[in-house]
């Protein structure tokens, strides 16, 4: 089928950030593109927390792949979950069958990472995709129902203990959500619940909350969390969750039915099909121009990809990094097709930011520092433009200020076991 | 417990339309009161049809039920699944232990009757519950996925014909929705598909629709439903549908994959536990002042109680009849409190209406007979003015003004394997 016309049949995989951005940037471009995700939506990761703790309803923070393209002639969509990727042979094995490519833009995401701990890949919550948020959603208020039902003291206070794990932007944005949810919102849904029993601790393994930010603005993310009732401790890793308790590598345990595991992320599973060695993190090395070595056809970007800045240090995981490499990759797959030379990677970091609760946020842009109201609206102003689709920048904006102006959350629905996966049901 | 004090325990089973009424009936009543909801949330179900063709997102037709009653002291709420009522005991046998009663109002509702037919329990859709919505939604949408990669015309003809069992408000509103999803924003969603190829088909046994409205409005509702590119067949009752094709009773086989089955009711499984000889549909009979006969402390309410009306005629399954039962019924408890004489229930029919689309619907409000715009806009006034929580109001109605605007529709989103119930995994 592909060589019937000579016009180059580029294959995206991955409809997030990168693999978004890489389509959009192809739409003038003499090529034809196939989009290739396993849902048809694209996810606005950033507040899956949000969603997590009841803040914003998932179809706020998703947004049909296809109503995206609508315009764009070159493009065609496929919902498929991808198998494997045959570099020899130029093609994708999916689970609707077969795809072959000229050129391939492997922008895959990343995925969890529980470091081969069993026990937490069983029984911890992650915050990667929808399905995770709403497990979450439908677990901490399915606890609360079952809590004001339980007449045994100890068991209730486990019930209510709610232990998010990783000091990154992810946990902290977490714990904060989580304790607001609980002081402002569950604690007048239950009035009969003595709802100052419930906790919520964010345990981070090393010293500091954030990393990635100067350290007067991680000292602020803990007074902050601590002001919003959240119980911070640092040294505390994790060794092992069955469900019932946390025990801590010290040997302690912490009695809870919740662990949400936000300590450690690394490349989706399809990077490991490729056939050749990966750097740290399951993450395919790629040239300066992020092509596979070898595979000149062959771009990674994003999470998937592992590169360097000139530190020596690896590119995070994060949304800048996928969306300047899918300009990047598409400007040399550009210069590919008419034979002119490629250019090497450069990162230019636009810094970064998290948000603690109503009023409360750190960010840090180059040599700025930001903390409280005026970086909690940088955050909202930020995070709202770059939603996709004007209709669900409404509908965020209009439950923001309503849980604003009201101390309410919007969708503090228990989804029935129907909504959920397996690992979700009521311990 | 329940003793202790002299207050009288009141229990309602169900927060649906009559068991919510109920509830808040009760607010000034010297009595405690415990309603018992196996969700967490009121559901509005005359808008469930719109979830499943991806009008509105499920959180904004459900609402929080201890938000309903944040200010209400003398109400518990318990999330529990109730198992069985114990006439004898005044007790309630629940998933979550048991609860005793002085008085018990049994409001459970109904459920879809596929009259014992298997094959439709296993193979077709209802839309009763939220979650049943979602799982149309998520294999609507994902059908048209499969279809944009199938080959064979008809395998593809198959998966694009999607057929709605039953002529009442639900089938009729069902059948108009998405045939609009279809006709106005799939097919731009799927340009290189033959959306033309797309059937939507409305099954009705009997030779008419909308049977409790005037004829010359159930003439009306075929001629829009089928501008509007439904297939509508009368004298077709389904006799079984193995995932692959429905068969009708005269023979006939229509080749599809989906059956959403709108074609009958019955009430809760709940009301069988009550040990009594049940009427039609298995509904509990009841004396006029809505009581059990020998269980003067019990009243059934909705769609779980059977009652005549003067002419012998059964009332039907529908909200207002819930409401007014809530009404009478709580006014009865109250006159039994203070022994005072019950009242027999006396049903007002408001009238019904239903939708068929853009600018599309009729209406029958006594003698007062509306069709076309004028009864498209009166259903949009009063499904807006009904639902529970300005805010749920206020996302509908932002909903329904974009979809209308720009012929788009919210939330076609599948939700993935973990958002439905076994029966909705692609066939």
């Amino acid at each position: 089928m592909k060589n019937q016309t000579k016009i180059p049949q580029v294959v995206i995989i991955g409809a997030g950030f990168g693999g978004l951005k890489a389509a959009r940037n192809l739409a003038d471009a003499p090529v034809h593109v196939t989009l290739v995700d396993r849902n048809n939506y694209h996810l606005f990761q950033p507040l899956l927390y949000q969603v997590a703790t009841a803040g914003v309803a998932p179809e706020e923070i998703a947004y049909p792949v296809r109503a995206v393209f609508r315009r764009q002639r070159n493009l065609d969509f496929q919902l498929a979950q991808v198998r494997r990727v045959d570099l020899e042979h130029c093609k994708l094995v999916t689970d609707q069958g077969e795809l072959g490519y000229d050129y391939l833009i492997l922008a895959a995401g990343g995925r969890t990472n529980f470091f081969g701990m069993d026990s937490l890949e069983r029984n911890a919550f992650d915050l990667k995709e929808l399905g995770d948020a709403v497990a979450i959603r439908n677990h901490v208020l399915r606890l609360f129902e079952r809590a004001a039902l339980e007449p045994d003291d100890a068991a209730r206070q486990a019930m209510l203990t709610f232990v998010v794990a990783g000091g990154g932007p992810t946990g902290v944005e977490s714990a904060g959500a989580l304790s607001e949810l609980i002081r402002l919102v569950l604690s007048k849904d239950f009035p009969r619940l003595k709802v100052s029993q419930a906790r919520v601790l964010l345990l981070e393994a090393a010293d500091r909350l954030l990393p990635a930010m100067a350290a007067e603005l991680s000292d602020e993310t803990v007074r902050a969390l601590r002001e919003k009732g959240v119980d911070v401790r640092f040294g505390a890793a994790v060794a092992s969750f069955d469900g019932q308790k946390i025990t801590l590598q010290d040997g302690q345990a912490i009695p809870t039915r919740t662990l949400i595991w936000a300590a450690g992320v690394r490349a989706a599973a399809l990077v490991e099909t490729l056939g050749i060695p990966l750097a740290r993190q399951g993450r395919a090395p790629v040239a300066p121009t992020l092509q596979l070595p070898d595979h000149p056809e062959v771009f990674v970007i994003g999470d998937a990809a592992y590169l360097e800045d000139r530190s020596g240090k690896a590119l995070p995981m994060v949304a800048p990094v996928a969306t300047q490499q899918a300009d990047a990759a598409t400007a040399n797959l550009r210069a590919l097709l008419t034979g002119k030379p490629l250019h090497a990677f450069r990162y230019r970091d636009p810094g970064s930011m998290a948000t603690i609760g109503r009023n409360r946020a750190v960010a840090q842009i180059g040599p700025l520092k930001l903390r409280g109201f005026i970086a909690w609206a940088a955050w909202l102003f930020v995070h709202l433009m770059k939603i996709v689709g004007f209709r669900n920048r409404l509908a965020v904006l209009l439950n923001w200020a309503w849980d604003y102006l009201f101390y309410d959350r919007a969708v503090r629905l228990i989804g029935g076991p129907e909504f959920e996966p397996e690992k979700a049901a009521l311990r």
